[in-house]
């Protein structure tokens, strides 16, 4: 299950202007809700029909005192990887864990899930003010 | 013919918060209405001249309390496989049946047709305000 | 030369609400005028030197109450394939001949033509507010 | 289903050469078979889970005394929309129709189809030789 | 209707040697024969149903004493214009009519035409031995 | 761990003549080796350092008897997801796995993988005669 | 050196309403300054050091009165061929002398020049007021 | 280490008017901070963990009085060679260094690296007003 | 006029096996002879019509005792920019000069020249056995 | 310098077939040798001239008993980093360095390198028979 624990920051070594940080990870994967319910997934669970998701997460944001650590981003994101989440809630969760970790003055998550069903999924949310 | 009982929802998972779902189906396909006039069309109709229309549906839409189950958008876009529409009809009526189940604070259908007598056509409708 | 009088138009079936119809022809062919004389052009002109343009057609437009009928739109521009005009008149004559038979809210021609003597041209004219 | 009897020729304008004719439609469509049965799908089985197929289906021959009349290979390949086929099963029939009626010199139908379950099928059938 | 009375050429500059000159012609438009029969098309025919064709010329040989002169080409490809004719017998007759005109070594034409009722044609030719 | 066993056939419908099947699949994850021993992976594994692999898998076969069938391959493919292996032996098990179970005249396996190290590695094996 | 006399003009046939004319010339080529000094260069001095310079050139405006000739726009532009001039005075000179000759609403002139050192450089500069 | 003292700037030949300046750098390559620590590198550090970064960089400005010349700016890139920075420490010193060599109305700094453990960043810097 | 005085090579550091060297030039302009006229052109010939010619010049070689040097190799190039020639003759003389000075086991010249008069030209000539 | 000490192996898995590994690089970085002397390069002769190069390797070998461990392959590259090498050496190094580490039973080496001078170079050789 996702592992907000993971996160690291370090000083914004510039936290007196404004600028934006955008990360892409084109290598997430999670599962999809067996049945419906979101759930922790075991291999079992994946052969019978908790299919794997995938798709790329984009995070954007302006840092106020914190930075992301970028190691740590990669091994949060990891964490989904045995998780059972709708892409709603894998988006919007990402965007809270990561307000809470790094509280920047902008942040943004995508996710940009590949095809299921003949039909393409693009979740956007954010948090805070751009300007 | 276009069966909007077929859509299902789900309770929105972050209704208090302002997102965007964008979802693209690239495999749309309907019918061209036969000497101008709609109809259902069987595969007689078909073979007579009601030749099969094929384009891509995208529809962007800011969720309130509820958000469309993706099986169920799948089976309604299928259900205009045997209908004959024209094209400005169909993004409009996907427009509406969405409105009318979802309810979003803001939606918006893109019918991207494929060439037909040397001609492309892009149908953009929305309803709500996006802010 | 252009003839508008093949133009059709159908009835808006959503007039109540505004929405956008975009329309590219990749195949629009027409004649460079010869000596600068923009004129009508016989197969002895085109071998004398009218030599034949190509170019790309776009036509974006909120309807009012008539939307164009799309297959009269495609004779409309076949009708310029004899014709010798210069790409601004041709660009602004489709918007006025347009506008004249669908009597949009807003219209936008834009013409894409080919590079001739290494340069390419591409012309942009509206009638209209779109908001 | 399909109908190869809609298939026409016409004879091959330049019958003492070898030429090679490459044709592609994007726009070919069927449906999935029911529960591993092929069979004719009605909108209630399209509904219940005969999902719709979607691919390209491109056809390449050397014609011997025969050429395939294009409007009659639209007309031949829209008649798979309502037929419930294996994507093997659906390009060597293609070939072997195409065989029957044309009675080419060599012929390859290659069947591109949409991702499903996350797997790309592409199928490529032959008769005769090219040289 | 063709003309390949405008073909010019010009002696080979390195006739002792084989070498290979490729051109290709983006801007090839003829006209669709009307009912199916070849013919000479006016201005009325084309607006009755003699649609035009849009396509793109290779052309590619090893010359032997003469090279092909390019705007003589460009004329010979222009009087194609208002000609009716199937895409089979236009690529081959480009086929005859350069190799009467520069007697290659060998000679290749293809002809890569626009979608028409969804499927798109390729037609490639040759004549002499390559190697 | 690899699970053979998932994978199902059925009878190839034209046996009786050669053609060609291609699958690719985009979504292929497995893990990278702990400590370059290959074994299975845990979820605290993963976090350790055992980091996730992704590519891309093409099969390429010859059918004999019998024709993989389309889920089962998905389902095997997916049961890589847990297990910690070298491309190298992914790539070459993948085709003995195959080989196995479908008895094919020929077989393909190419494995595509993701850049690692700022590495990026392509592994192709087969087995059989194409001709 | 830059010959703006060459640059003719002819009156704009649409005066009464503001529409754009976009133009991009790919065969820009002029030479790099001897020793940073711009000068006039020889056949010479290219072989000495004056690199020539590569670059696309593209011009967007909106005409008052007068449009730029098509022809002389292509003569203005091969008289950089000689001429040793830096990028940012290239670009501002052909503003200035196009502003002087076609006197538009509005014009910008983009210089994009092919890498050098490693570096690709894009200058913009505009006159008048685009609304 | 960085040196700005390498940067040279010549005087703006158009001062009095506010235009563009857009610089892109491919090539830009640094080293990845050893232990988190920022440092001078040596190859021995190399190899023991200081991985090589890549990326490119862009610079866009509104110059005053002063441009940056082209030769200087690709030293002073090059300086960044043995230098174990951190991607956002790069680019906003980037800046610095530059706005204080050329003193611009505005200017942009934009960091694109290559993947990292999976993650690809973009930073984005900036000082002055654009308008 | 070309300069094959201007070639300089290095010894092949190594001879004793066989390898291949490929060289692409994107930045080669030459003139078109007036009139038809190959000739030394001034800036005077160029704005009276002889226009200049654009393309790109690819040389693979598998080298002998010699490699042609980078940059002598540029200067060559740069040596046809006053030079009015045709493609065949440049293609040829290319491949000339650069055999008479390299001696290599193997060599092949390119030219892809850009469009005129609506076709595009590609010269290949070739010298030696590549085995 | 390049370090060919770096290069590790482990054994094949598979070593009783011939398959096929490709592996590519884009992250290649060497210097240009100063004067065209080949030779050690510290920070100081970078910056005097010994300009960098980028480009990417590409390596594709049939392994015998062993395989090339990926990660001391990166080490071994990395190692041109400080090293001024001419093109040819780099590519013909690299492969005389793996066929001594591995073995194998035929390999190939490609250096693609960027644009310098306005010329793209790319290095192929090989050792052995790829059967």
């Amino acid at each position: 299950m996702p592992r907000p624990e993971l996160l690291e920051t370090f000083p914004n070594p510039y936290a007196d202007r404004s600028y934006e940080i955008h990360m892409t990870c084109h290598e997430f994967t999670s599962l999809c809700p067996l049945g419906g319910v979101e759930s922790d997934a075991s291999e079992l669970a994946l052969l019978k029909g908790g299919a794997p998701d995938f798709g790329i997460i984009t995070i954007t944001y302006v840092p106020a005192a914190k930075c992301i650590e970028l190691k740590s981003l990669k091994l949060y994101l990891w964490s989904y990887r045995d998780a059972a989440v709708f892409y709603e809630r894998a988006v919007n969760r990402i965007l809270d864990d990561l307000s809470a970790a790094v509280e920047p003055r902008w942040i943004q998550v995508v996710g940009d899930f590949n095809v299921r069903g003949g039909i393409k999924s693009v979740i956007t949310a954010s948090r805070g003010t751009k300007a």
